[in-house]
């Protein structure tokens, strides 16, 4: 294996294939400068903020605004809208998530065994979407969309990675998008709010879903 | 024990729990003489064809007037227009899907074992699935409302009353929820249609799912 010059601040950590569709790409500013990208950041974990405190209707771009000092006119030139200000959050939550499975430290990251990072990631996942639930909600890709949306495809790559490891006789590729369905936002969305479970509950039934699906047998990693 | 006079034809099939949302309580015409029931029933059965054979857009008024050779006014008294229509479809199909499960022979329906029973249900509604796909598509509830619809209510309860047998340890409602995900109109959209996947490999992968959650040890029910 030849070593290469990388700009990657922790090069010794495991790196997961990269076939797998890249977040990021259409972001309209890549090349902004390290002290814009750090105050685009603390717009967005304000915005983040205020969706988890006051749902999706709470997020104005005044609110956001007053939550990170700064004035108005900075939210709107750096989002636009609050359409651009939702599609940014989400896109900013997807990264850190991404981040956090593909070079973050185990249970979720390298390092642990696979039934353990899918039992971190699930349980990760889950309560994301219970934070982000409005959000997500009204993100939600029409059915012929749902499956093929570039955040979505990033989630059910690394499951499938995940199983292939844990379960190689397994269809993988089919099993990881039946593992992602409890983890939907629409259906988190009905069990918590239309059927007032506890989000305890879908999480003891994740871990028990993951050591059926890769068994007490399964191998390591 | 006790035995009760019952108009049921087949009194000596084991009866399921009834505290499923049945089906049929919208129909506007709950009393329809029984020669009206049974052209009813014929128009939809030449419509379920139609669409099989051509697709939702494929089904007009005037061709399913024609594939049952009645006029076309009959059509249109009957289901109003092709809303009307189209939900009459799917109802019919839904009430003919669950007379299979509920009182149909085994293996889909009662007396054979849970895992069986299970096995055999998924791979029934994955060839109706694959049937009516664009039908199913364009009936698709919003993320708010998909899981409580009463069609798919009944299909988890029921599922979930299998696994309750197989595998009484589990939290089988939240389980059931995650079997049902394979079987999704909008995935089997995505897996057939996008991805070019047979319907045979959907069909061995919902078996190896089965066998996976219920365990090899199993009991027989």
């Amino acid at each position: 294996m030849s070593v290469v010059p990388s700009p990657a601040p922790r090069p010794q950590e495991p790196v997961e294939p990269q076939e797998l569709p890249q977040l990021g790409g259409e972001i309209d500013e890549p090349c902004l400068r390290a002290d814009a990208a750090r105050n685009r950041a603390r717009l967005l974990e304000a915005a983040a903020l205020l969706v988890a405190e006051r749902g999706a209707d709470g997020l104005t771009m005044e609110a956001v605004a007053a939550a990170a000092r700064v004035g108005k006119g900075t939210v709107f030139r750096r989002f636009g809208d609050r359409t651009g200000l939702l599609s940014a959050l989400l896109d900013h939550s997807e990264k850190k998530f991404q981040a956090a499975f593909l070079t973050g430290p185990p249970p979720m990251g390298p390092g642990a065994p696979p039934a353990e990072r899918l039992r971190a990631f699930g349980l990760a996942l889950l309560r994301r979407t219970a934070d982000e639930l409005e959000l997500q909600l009204a993100a939600e890709p029409c059915a012929d969309r749902r499956f093929t949306n570039p955040p979505r495809r990033v989630l059910i790559h690394h499951v499938s990675l995940l199983l292939r490891e844990a379960v190689p006789e397994a269809d993988c590729e089919l099993l990881a998008h039946t593992l992602m369905a409890p983890l939907d936002p629409a259906l988190v969305h009905h069990l918590t709010q239309q059927r007032g479970m506890p989000m305890e509950r879908l999480e003891a039934a994740w871990v028990d879903l993951v050591d059926r699906v890769t068994g007490p047998t399964a191998s390591p990693g």
